[in-house]
C-alpha cells in the first residue's frame, strides 16, 4: 500500500473535508464548493484513484451510506463507514478497509479525527481475515 | 418492493439475529449455529435474494463493516452499516437501502431493533436521491 491518502466528499461533506485535510495530510478530489453535487461522482472518482496508486482514501458525505455504497461498487476497494475510533480499528484489523467512510451530519470532528488516526495507523491481522477478504472478490 | 424481509449474519451475529427474527417476523438464511464462517458466502446468498424477490434484508456480523462491503459488491444492493435509528432512516429516505448492516459487537439489542423498525417503516423520498441512486449503477 503507498502512503498516499485522497479525500474526497459531496456538497454536505465539504465543511468537514476542509477541517480534515490538513490533518489527514490528503489529496482533496474534491467537491470543491458547497454547490449541490452527486455523491457517486465522487465515490468513483476516489474508488478509481486509490486502486490505481494502491493509496487510501477518505469518503466524507451527509451521512457517509451513499459513498460507502458507491465505492464498494468497485471490486477492490473495501469502504468502511465509521461511526467511533474502533470502527475504523476494526475496519482496519478485520477488513483491510482502503476507504474510510464518514457522515458529516452525524459525527463531531473529534471523533471524525480518531477515526482518520486510528484508520491509517492500524495494520491489518491477515490470518483467517485474509480469507474473508479473498472472498469478496 | 415485496414485504419479504431476509435475515442472515455470520458466527459472531448468530445471537443478535436469533433475537431479531421474531421481531423483524423475517426469513432466516443462517449461519445456524455459533461455527465460524465466512461473512461474504451469507452477504452474498442474501443479496441473491434480496435481487431475485425485490425484497429486503438484514445482515449481521461482528461490526457490520465487512457485511456492508460484501453486499454492496452486488449491482441493485444498497447496504446500509447503521448504528442508530437515525442513520436507519436517513438510508431509506436518502439512499433507498434494501439491506440493514448492523455489528452485534458494536449495538445494543434496543438501538438494533429501532434500527430495524425505521428501515422497515421509513419510505424513499425519490425527487434528486433518485437521480443519485440511478448513478450508483
Amino acid at each position: 500500500m503507498s502512503n498516499t491518502l485522497y479525500i474526497a466528499s459531496d456538497h454536505a461533506g465539504f465543511a468537514l473535508k476542509a477541517e480534515l485535510i490538513e490533518f489527514a495530510q490528503a489529496q482533496d478530489l474534491g467537491t470543491h464548493s458547497a454547490e449541490r453535487c452527486d455523491y457517486p461522482d465522487f465515490a468513483n472518482a476516489l474508488a478509481e484513484r486509490v486502486l490505481k496508486e494502491n493509496a487510501r482514501g477518505i469518503l466524507i458525505c451527509g451521512s457517509g451510506i451513499g459513498m460507502s455504497i458507491a465505492a464498494n461498487r468497485h471490486k477492490g476497494i473495501r469502504a468502511a463507514l465509521c461511526t467511533s475510533g474502533l470502527e475504523a480499528e476494526l475496519a482496519r484489523k478485520h477488513n483491510d478497509a482502503n476507504v474510510l467512510c464518514l457522515g458529516a451530519r452525524l459525527i463531531g470532528i473529534d471523533t471524525a479525527k480518531e477515526c482518520v488516526q486510528r484508520f491509517l495507523n492500524t495494520a491489518f491481522e491477515g490470518g483467517r481475515h485474509a480469507e474473508r477478504v479473498e472472498k469478496l472478490e
